[in-house]
């Protein structure tokens, strides 16, 4: 299955009411309730022994759940709101749950989340599959869209690539909000997270603008023990990608307040096919190949 | 597991925002973004197996999934807006995906419901996990909660009861939306749905309204096939309870514009322990045994 024209077929089935300013296909959909801010709304799941291994512990598994989804509303510009929760699994061990409400609850609170809603179920065999909607806000001038990107502007990156799975970095990292916030507005309005590999993400922000690609792969950050492939490719790197004119890149590095979070140009945006990309030489074929799978 | 009880630990770990003005526990969370109507949300899920058979079609599964969440908004007697779907699954096959949203499409188009996101992931063992959230907005004057009822008043339900599953009634179902924009603000500010089964909802919403219930069991109209037990407690019944001053009966009856569904009264709320129910004789502990389970 080609998962760009699947999602384009089915996008087709569902046409969009007046209220809303960006359906499906970026990082949230944007509405406009009449509110003085835009509503943000995503869905994003786990799934164990897909986007986890058996034996991680509930908090933990929970925990990546709320910041892949925290990760969508920061690629917005936004901050997080209110979430719901839909948990299917097998067994259902009370202690398990709890642990995993409670791995939620640590980090809602510290994000000021509130969880208003929930289902739960048992799976009738043993797995665990686990979906969260989250609900955001963000002015309407810090909005961020994929399709904001224009010609000749820098494509940034925020911290490293690669290696996420080993280095556990899928589990520990720290979604980019306030860097997003940061960001948001004063240095961009296109802007994107990185879970599906860098690379795959990358052409799609160039592919939503209407751009082609020039990647700079020399200037791309690896996470340690990272190869420049696996940097392409590996994804889960929960990063933030933005168009920003460089002439603003001098004032963003003095005013940058996250010491350990580098930002790095490692492409520019540029006229040509949309979503093409040019830069990676005799790398394409072999990166076609290895791509990250959206449906895994 | 005792579930209220867990459901309460787990409640008591989520503190909510000032604008949360009904957080877990009702049909739906309401919030109060500074609109003129409240924001309305909820999640509910299908599992293969569990909610419908394997060899169901598509689009019934598909279909069953965004109807038990517009039954949600219609119990707080609102309208569906916006809905995101989660889609796990094993195998993935486009026929049978773009089947599915096709069904989902055909309602959304006619309930006017933007979908506006969406995550589809492959399970690691053969099986069906589909999870939506729905968005809705209701009048502030004609929000419904369970906790509204009031000592004395009546408890009316929409429809008949029982032999859900073997009549299909779980599939074919409609939900209860229009009824429910009739009767909200007019005759009733207490209202929700039956899922888990007429006795069990039942109990919850005389305990989120801090009363007793005597049923008037006599009075409860049977589905085809249905025995009284199984109307108490079969569940997916999708109709509607609500709270009425029997006053307004006669003229709910002569201005009650669906013809081919029922409007019974089948209880009062009476001071007393909070849930508890009477009227059941000595069904009640045959009842207690063979309570729907939520978790299942």
């Amino acid at each position: 299955m080609d998962e760009e024209s699947f999602i384009r077929r089915i996008a087709a089935l569902f046409p969009q009411g007046p209220d809303v300013k960006t359906g499906p296909g970026d990082d949230c959909a944007v509405l406009d309730l009449g509110m003085s801010e835009f509503l943000l709304a995503a869905v994003d799941q786990v799934i164990e022994s897909v986007h986890y291994l058996p034996g991680c512990t509930p908090e933990k598994a929970a925990q990546k759940l709320l910041k892949r989804n925290i990760s969508d509303i920061a690629s917005m510009g936004g901050v997080p709101t209110h979430a719901l929760l839909s948990l299917a699994l097998d067994p259902v061990k009370e202690e398990y749950l709890f642990a995993f409400h409670q791995g939620i609850a640590e980090l809602t609170r510290e994000y000021n989340i509130s969880v208003i809603g929930g289902d739960m179920a048992k799976l009738p065999v043993r797995g665990q599959c686990f979906s969260l909607t989250i609900l955001g806000k963000v002015e309407k001038e810090k909005l961020c869209l994929r399709s904001n990107a224009k010609v000749c502007q820098g494509l940034y990156g925020t911290g490293r690539f690669g290696n996420s799975f080993l280095s556990e970095h899928h589990l520990t990292f720290r979604p980019r909000l306030e860097e997003g916030r940061f960001l948001a507005g004063r240095y961009t309005d296109a802007m994107m997270d990185v879970s599906d590999g860098l690379l795959k993400d990358a052409c799609r922000f160039a592919a939503a603008s209407d751009l082609a690609l020039s990647l700079d792969t020399e200037k791309i950050p690896l996470r340690e023990g990272a190869s420049l492939q696996g940097a392409l490719n590996d994804g889960e790197d929960y990063e933030l990608l933005f168009a920003m004119d460089d002439a603003l890149f001098d004032d963003l590095k003095a005013r940058w307040p996250f010491a350990d979070v580098p930002v790095s140009r490692i492409g520019e945006f540029v006229p040509g096919k949309a979503g093409s990309v040019s830069g990676l030489d005799d790398m394409k074929d072999e990166l076609d190949k290895t791509g990250y799978d959206h449906f895994r």
